[in-house]
């Protein structure tokens, strides 16, 4: 692998530089590019496959087109490093997700360049038709749209809605399809073997080609040669349909499949696209990692590595001395095995994130029992409901952010008709370096308004096994266990399963004054707020309510009786949330205290390192401990004064 | 319009009475339960034109199939009364939507034959696909899985993600396509249009029909058959893909399109379609309110039409004396092109419910201004945000149930980016006869989590059109503003417009001792509340909350310093509602009173009318009577005992 620094990439700020170069500059521009993201990702972590399977798309884009007044929108957002670089923030891009530093993902505040901002997937075609019709509504017909999604990100519904509708709409779309055969693990479902169908037909490329070729030569003619071709176009269609793919079933003019790693022919088909009216799909056909051989061979490890040498691709890991606490996502995988061979019911789901969530060690260990549906929030709770309907008991694991794109299947599927399906909510709570739309603030706040629905976050990873474990007996109706993003706290986590009460607490250490009640991870930092406390002669109670609904009542009313004050700490949102489910507790049964709710404060919280996070938000350790000594002052001057 | 009584519909309780009955005789079956449909419905209310259109399929399911053990998913339920009829619930058919009678909708703990509960569209083929796939698990190969779905419901992103997954799951799954061109109001989308070619296209019919007549016929002759018949399937594909059409490219077996109305004919393809294993689709061509002349002919109007004399069509309505106050609805629909004449940024989004939301006012009065995506939630929500970035200010209403379905779109497409977009939500709170899937429960919890979220609700039609006068100015934000389901209180409504201070609440009254806090309608109800205990000498004092969010700090410290019983009245679910946001500002800023929480208690409530559920949770004017007095009791006692 060679080193390529310059000559081009230092003197292109923005896309204006850009255009100062010939075509035939492009392909180096491209090296230097891909190159530099290798460089920088290596060092600093972040995204990486995505970046690079993009980087002629990247290029060809804002050569071809006139950003940022053309629209550009990216899906996701992973694969917008070289955009980025190409935008503005090469001299920033090194704060990549780093907290006051750039965000990973495109973002409208940072750069007018971003149109959209973007985390979660297969919103770009529904926000780029909002742009296209705003343009057309204020007469802005030389104005460009385009949206750039994935494979994957297409078989979410909400892709599906806006081509639906995009079709109808006379407006200047161009879809632009980046088929790498790849979410963050391998794409799945019929559109994705479609598309392959598509790409590995050579007779039927050839066909498709050629008849492109000559429509975009002949509209390049002028205004009447348009109207030739839309007969043309019209009459074949007309007489056998048989050019009818799925995208031209939705009334969108497909070109390609083109090949998404030559950037002269991207750059020329772009440019021909922009003399087309109407909606228009094109199908690129690119390699995930592609120009970094490891990240072509193995693309979901190399979807963000973390950092690695860039020379002989060894992926850095911090060597600890000692044998450290699992991952959470891991307990949840291996437990879930575990469950599933004494429980023939088990079944599990994911939607596109075996990886991610740990689900590929069921999937590896009982391909038949465990379905990635893809990037499909929504069908994955419906179909888990359809599955719990026949008795099976599906584990249904998606990230806390995601779960809001499936909040209503939760409630009219699985909720009201009290089905047994678990919701594992992976990512709970402030996520980290993703940032804003991935940080899991809200679940415990909209699953807890939900009837019939147990919420419970486990404190450690014993106790997200024993609430699996409990969660999958009979007649337990709908359950969700949320966790967080990374390591728990215990080595040696592999302990025998007991069933826990549902509703039930427990005290973690009695005290005086002041009681600290948690939920989930966070009680840990509250055993260190104690340890710490302790140690200046401070006592405070501390109660792991190991459920936020229901609530252990018997629990709360001991804790009301005992203390005057109550601090409740949470990681998520202070809106709705479990302190809020507390004082409802209180206000119903009548109690005084004083109640001071730690947690996730009514604002977007940017990305940083999560042990930033919580202490912007105010409730690790340091800020527990902050808190009681407050209270123990204001209560020793209030005594005083009295 | 002749009266058909009997003389066989009333010998046929359950699938196996119809099943003694020979194929000749189903069409005079047909006639009869058609007419009974007729007769119930025009004198009872509920959704007609649906149950109309599917009367011969429901016949013909429910003959060829071996119901319940053949698993049967009526999508939306709209249009399973004929099912509900024919599966043991004739007698009790005249009860549908009334308190403590049967369900509108398909109802798994209503019955047997209910294999999934609905209401919300687009569920059927995921559910379904579930059932398949936990058949197929346990190795009952012989039972089969339908899903009925109109073209409607096949809009929404979710039906299509069923179908993705679907097509590459061997499960027996059967999708039938009820194409009858209609949602609520008539269909729109690309793929309506396609469907449309489709079934206008006569050659490519008959040489559909051709051919799948012939595999049908083939594979009947055993499983050398089908092996052939594959063979000849794979090779028709493969050679030109002539024959893929869009659920062919979703690998789906599309059979069709087949006319709706032949019983006899639809008997046998169901029976046919039995024998083909894996992913199917009939496409199945219907008229939405068949057999009745006028619902045939405006078929938005006869989807619900209310009583109506069967035989004229009359629709009956009660006359009322004097002039009523308009439909909340209404005056959204109004006063959106009256805002919208003045303000030419202002676009309107309606994913479906022309009719349903009066958007239908402003998409006749400005049809380049209004769009109807479709049911399609989500996109409604991401492209509001795609109009909104180009500075036009989008009213997107939804109402509130509907709204659970782009819950992650609202927080990740427009609340991140700060956009101006209007939610307005209708049918907020107990929704009345469409049961619980229909109840805008949540809105009021699931809004307020939401970072730089305006929530708010009017308490009559005047507020309605000033929230909506306010939420379009300039900078605004994301805005929402929900009412509920009826009429408002104000016969003279189109009063001038004034821009209110966003989180400024108002007194509606000072009293004595107790506080009435109420958000949005129901405020209404405490004013009646007030006056008949006003008449007993009972004073309590009653503010309007307006916002949500934000509250209204100072109104909110006036409150709190003067009065020690707070009574909060909201029509939303209590857990995690506006109650719970008042509970959250007296303990931020450590008042001690005691709150009363009204509102929907943490149960799915059924149907029945709005104001008997109201009553029957506990909040409606007699509810708000009681809990003053028993405070004022209580007070009293406690006065007397110190």
């Amino acid at each position: 692998m060679e080193d390529i620094n310059g000559p081009l990439l230092p003197n292109i700020n923005y896309p204006t530089d850009l255009k100062q170069y010939k075509e035939q500059d492009l392909e180096q521009i491209c090296k230097e590019l891909r190159q530099y993201i290798i460089d920088v990702v290596s060092v600093n972590g972040g995204h990486f496959g995505a970046s690079l399977g993009v980087v002629e798309l990247t290029v060809a884009l804002h050569y071809a087109l006139n950003t940022p007044y053309d629209k550009l929108v990216w899906d996701v957002g992973h694969q917008a490093y070289g955009h980025k670089i190409l935008t503005g923030r090469r001299p920033v891009f090194h704060t990549n997700r780093i907290l006051n530093g750039i965000s990973g993902f495109p973002k409208i505040s940072e750069s007018e360049y971003d149109t959209f901002g973007v985390g979660h997937s297969s919103t770009s075609i529904s926000a780029a038709l909002g742009m296209a019709v705003a343009s057309h509504y204020k007469g802005e017909t030389d104005r460009q749209h385009v949206a750039v999604i994935g494979d994957g990100a297409m078989t979410a519904g909400l892709a599906f809605e806006g081509l639906n509708h995009a079709g109808i709409e006379n407006s200047n779309l161009l879809v632009i399809l980046n088929d790498n055969c790849m979410s963050i693990d391998p794409n799945v479902g019929a559109l994705k073997e479609y598309l392959t169908n598509i790409t590995t037909s050579k007779s039927y490329n050839r066909f498709r080609d050629d008849i492109s070729n000559v429509l975009i030569k002949l509209s390049e003619l002028g205004p009447n040669a348009h109207k030739f071709v839309k007969k043309i176009e019209k009459s074949i269609k007309g007489t056998l349909l048989k050019q009818s793919n799925l995208f031209e079933a939705l009334n969108f003019r497909y070109f390609g499949p083109v090949d998404g790693h030559d950037v002269v022919r991207l750059t020329q088909v772009i440019k021909d696209l922009k003399d087309i009216p109407g909606p228009k799909l094109l199908h690129c056909v690119t390699v995930k990692g592609k120009g970094f051989a490891l990240a072509e061979k193995d693309q979901t490890k190399w979807h963000a590595p973390g950092l690695f040498d860039k020379i002989t691709g060894e992926i850095k890991k911090s060597v600890p001395d000692k044998p450290q606490p699992p991952k959470y996502q891991d307990v949840f995988g291996h437990t879930l095995v575990e469950l599933a061979e004494a429980n023939k019911k088990i079944v599990g789901v994911t939607p596109a994130m075996p990886s991610g969530s740990s689900m590929n060690i069921m999937m590896k260990a009982m391909p038949t029992r465990a379905f990635d549906v893809g990037i499909a929030e929504q069908h994955a709770v419906t179909f888990s409901a359809g599955l719990a309907t026949q008795g099976l008991v599906p584990f249904c694991t998606i990230y806390s952010s995601f779960m809001q794109r499936a909040y209503d299947q939760v409630i009219h599927d699985v909720a009201i008709q009290n089905l047994n399906v678990v919701f594992c909510l992976d990512r709970a709570g402030l996520a980290g370096a993703d940032g804003a739309t991935h940080h899991g603030a809200y679940d415990l706040a909209y699953m807890r308004s939900i009837p019939q629905m147990t919420v419970s976050a486990p404190m450690n990873e014993e106790e997200l096994r024993n609430l699996m474990y409990t969660a999958q007996q009979e007649n337990m109706g709908p359950f969700s266990i949320r966790y967080p993003r990374g390591n728990g706290v215990i080595v040696d986590w592999k302990r025998p399963l007991k069933v826990l009460e549902v509703g039930k607490g427990r005290k973690i250490c009695d005290g005086e004054d002041v009681a600290i009640l948690t939920i989930g991870h966070v009680g840990n930092f509250a055993v260190d707020a104690c340890k710490e406390l302790n140690s200046e002669g401070i006592h405070p109670a501390h109660y792991d309510l190991r459920f936020a609904k229901p609530l252990d009542q018997a629990m709360l009313h001991d804790v009301f009786k005992r203390y005057k004050y109550i601090v409740t700490v949470e990681d998520g949102c202070l809106q709705g949330g479990v302190g809020s489910a507390i004082l409802e507790f209180m206000a119903d049964h009548q109690y005084n205290a004083q109640v001071i709710r730690l947690g996730i404060p009514d604002e977007f919280i940017e990305h940083g390192e999560q042990a930033e996070l919580w202490a912007l938000c105010g409730y690790d350790t340091t800020a527990i401990i902050n808190t009681i000594k407050k209270i123990a002052v204001s209560r020793t001057t209030k005594t005083m004064a009295s």
